[in-house]
């Protein structure tokens, strides 16, 4: 079976369906839109705990899941790490995978956060696609 | 008939298979492997030229597609803009669409580049998965 | 006749005066004081969208100004895309020209956006001069 | 006696005991905890302001200092120049020194900004340790 | 007499004709085409030094110099700091002019790098208009 | 004891001494000169593997070590992740250090990367101190 953790999570964004993951993975999908990169941090992180992805009470689960989000908001911002502040919003699918996507049991689970949307002036239709991209080790 | 272009360039590369375009689109396929950023670019670039995606003499095309190149990148480099000066490498697979995803005649065509692949230490192995998107007006 | 649109734009603002511009070419000038680079954002597409430099209801358009505006603002702020975040504010005059910079007809209309003024702490007089330029195809 | 202006404002803050500077060496230590970039800029300038680690009337002073708190924030902040933007926060302690690191009177003066302390989601615990030193001539 | 230091030497370039500084000012002009942006840096410097624009023997003076030049790139580059490694060369005249643009004496001397030309790919031809300032006391 | 891993590291480089580590922690030391970037992340990575700090055969360990290293390459380079490519060199000591610097068990190991030297350009003594710091969960 895949076990591109990367791919996907974002086949579960580009395609909308159910998808089977390998046995013990765990996954979620939520969206968010805002002008305040502070909202989709927040947003993809709340989806991640409610959903138990991630264990709140464990730093260096959120810490592995807080920048995996950072290295997929490069993705969707590129070159200019903010939304509001230079007048552009996003309205953002986004999904979360934990998972083993390596054979040897020592590489343990790693995260993939898939971001998926629209990025433009906060003015409907003046927008484009965008998409990102962030795995970590946790 | 499917109009998004970023969806449908990130598509071709993570299924891999045949996927018809709206009609009057086109887009090619490639691969690169590099420590190199210069042989990234430079393999999208000669890509779309040789397979007509835009024309290699009317600059303005050109500076389209760079910037939705750079773009792109980003989202594979995710904040640092370099591989082998940090001591990494890429193996990619890109696609570039060129088409028209918006109704209106007046807006024209727009240029996708999607980048999805590994990065890592240049050691076979020590590499996970990355994505990028760009889209530009062309 | 001249058509660097780039040299243009910056001469507009440094010299204050009448200039005259190839046949056919727009422009506008404004200024604008703000901590907020949102608002600097806005100001400059206003200008643009109330002198008819660019056509409101084309997002092609307002996707070839915003990026140019993005590239001046890298001049401006030198390393840390923000004003206020970074507790400093900027006094801006900016001009807007949209010409045929390039003698083939295939290569159409570019849009330069120009930016020169002050920046520094917001105090009067704690303050450098500061410029930047952008130049996109539209 | 020991001259690097640097080594010295690192370890005023991280062995927190008094420390003999060289003659004619001036600094100041503090603390602020934010999730507002500006505040931590003004905190830093306001105490070497008040402590009169530089002139309040003279701007080549503010602007060395400034562009020396603006780099010591690079090593906290690695790579988003953001804080509650990116839903993090900080608790810092800073010092400032100003001296002579150079044996050459013509080298004159200049001015070193070091933070450490602690980064990461604005709940107590969820954090890591953080450090950043700019230095600049004054 | 006209002391905005930044505006003249964006002028000297601009205008390419003499022009009269205030007394006691020093600038030199010269030009560089590189797709290696640390040829950039060192045509600067080296006609900086070879015009007694700065004391090569004087660090601070190097270092307020090369800071100011860091700044000019960055609105040359927009958003990556690289040329060749990216594919891309600049053409560029530069101009530094050192001088004392406050009327304070306290305020003392700064320095102002300036940078015109063009950006593009290395075919000529496919390639616009960028510029750059960076300011610094020195 | 004291168990912030980031403050230990850094006083193994300010200190030039031995330090004693709570029990379990590893640590190592070492230097690198240089202005290729590269050989900077490589001299540490094989620091780390050749005394131990991480296994060479997992990757999870190796990812987390390079992360590490760019966010304190960030504190060294303060916005321009470059060395030669605007020409400037570093002389750095490094500190590796591997423990456990939370209390719940759950929280497991994590890595700092220490960076204490000069950097400037590539002459004797035109050159100012510089220090960096990256954590990261391993
Ligand atoms: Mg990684
Ligand atoms: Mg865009
Ligand atoms: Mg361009
Ligand atoms: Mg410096
Ligand atoms: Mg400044
Ligand atoms: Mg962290």
């Amino acid at each position: 079976m895949d076990n591109r953790i990367g791919r996907l999570a974002m086949l579960l964004l580009l395609e909308e369906g159910e998808r089977p993951l390998p046995e013990g993975w765990s996954y979620c999908i939520g969206k968010v839109g805002a002008m305040d990169e502070q909202k989709v941090v927040a947003a993809i992180e709340t989806a991640a705990r409610s959903n138990h992805i991630i264990r709140s009470n464990v730093y260096r689960e959120t810490h592995a899941l807080y920048h995996a989000i950072m290295e997929a908001l490069h993705g969707v911002t590129r070159g200019h790490f903010q939304l509001g502040d230079v007048l552009r919003t996003v309205g953002l699918r986004f999904a979360i995978v934990r998972g083993t996507p390596y054979k040897e049991a020592s590489e343990g689970e790693w995260i993939a956060v898939a971001l998926y949307g629209t990025i433009g002036a906060p003015v409907k239709g003046l927008e484009h696609e965008t998409m990102g991209l962030g795995i970590n080790h946790i």
